[in-house]
């Protein structure tokens, strides 16, 4: 039996797809899009109810419509190994009525990490629509937080267990994110890794990840930097 | 062995942290607080690296301290089968290499609901912080997104199965983060129940659950609506 590839609802450009795209490139999973352009597009899909909140991203994948960027990321990456589920490490603890029970720590290491790692993407997501003149103050903003909040702590993992890898020693959705992420700040900020020596090589290697590799080559469903044809076609589509 | 009480970190008022107060109050989890009233108090759990993106909220837990909202809140629903992994819903799919795999569809189902939700309640949460001029407005955009876009989904839902709760026969993160936004929504908006009487006996029976019960009474850890105090002591904390 053949599999349905998956289809993308959402516009033709990064946005809260780009990193379902990333999770299913490295995952290894080809997939459909079908762009929105118009106003009257997002109406149809609204009005045929297969937006369970009126919105995109959504995702049509193994039969059901997914929305919310984290459901379909969670969702993705729990089906292909991506959350730290295989991983021995565990932990054992003493449940409140004194019942042992066993934590999935990887999986909970990976969701902190997933979780800090967005909230840095999602500066990069809104940038194009500031005004011009809040767009230059946000990238030292960005570029702020990036170096003094959040990639200490990825260097500092890193740098403390010697893999190439965020946890354990496997890809997970945590690579996959930060990777994205890093990458959308270097095409603004080209040295932002000058001091995070771990972080580069991790750059290096996870982009070397075959799957991964060919996302990043031209040709792929990799989408470019936000343009302002891109703000236009957001604007379009979502503004009432 | 005596199980240590979680300890709660942040500001005396609700933000970020009330999400998690609601969902170990359900789970019947007694907390203690530790209320930051100075950025001196922020700037000490930071420098004792106590706070992986330099955040709050942050939660201690079973020896560890989490940190990111969702992070949080997906750990005590997990530990607290809060996150529908004991219900029976489930579909059998062919995944890519044909291989047949479970998907546990009632997990997938909450974490929608619950991102739903929680883009709800991040405009409740963000609300005291507007300027005056915008805050009218903003309470007529909430309104809007609750009746239009969100609860219409719930109404559905709860209509559609006849059961109590939004997923399965138990309740879940899902029902807890809906009855949060719903009571802080009346709080400003009071008949915003008025077209969806399954929502207004879903408020009423998940509001008697003994554990909700108790947390809605006078004299619980829950947090009064954000007023003048609250609002100046985030920005003594959290402002440069």
């Amino acid at each position: 039996m053949m599999a349905t590839k998956p289809k993308l609802h959402y516009p033709n450009g990064r946005g809260r797809m780009e990193s379902v795209r990333w999770v299913l490139a490295a995952a290894g999973v080809e997939f459909d899009e079908d762009f929105l352009e118009t106003k009257e597009q997002l109406q149809k899909l609204q009005d045929g109810n297969h937006l369970l909140f009126q919105q995109v991203p959504m995702v049509e994948i193994d039969g059901m419509k997914l929305v919310q960027t984290r459901s379909i990321l969670h969702y993705i990456a729990d089906k292909h190994h991506l959350f730290g589920k295989d991983l021995k490490e565990r932990t054992l603890y003493c449940g409140p009525s004194g019942v042992f029970s066993l934590v999935h720590l990887p999986i909970l290491k990976i969701d902190m990490y997933v979780e800090g790692t967005l909230d840095l993407l999602e500066l990069i997501i809104m940038h194009p629509f500031l005004k011009p003149d809040d767009q230059q103050k946000e990238v030292v903003n960005m570029a702020q937080k990036a170096i003094i909040r959040y990639f200490p702590v990825f260097e500092k993992v890193l740098r403390g267990h010697g893999q190439r890898f965020l946890v354990g020693n496997q890809l997970s959705l945590a690579d996959i994110i930060l990777l994205q992420t890093i990458l959308a700040l270097e095409e603004k900020i080209p040295n932002i890794l000058s001091a995070f020596p771990h972080l580069q090589e991790f750059t290096v290697k996870i982009s070397n990840i075959p799957t991964i590799k060919k996302f990043l080559e031209p040709g792929s469903k990799r989408k470019p930097p936000p343009d302002d044809i891109y703000v236009r076609t957001v604007y379009n589509v979502f503004m009432p």
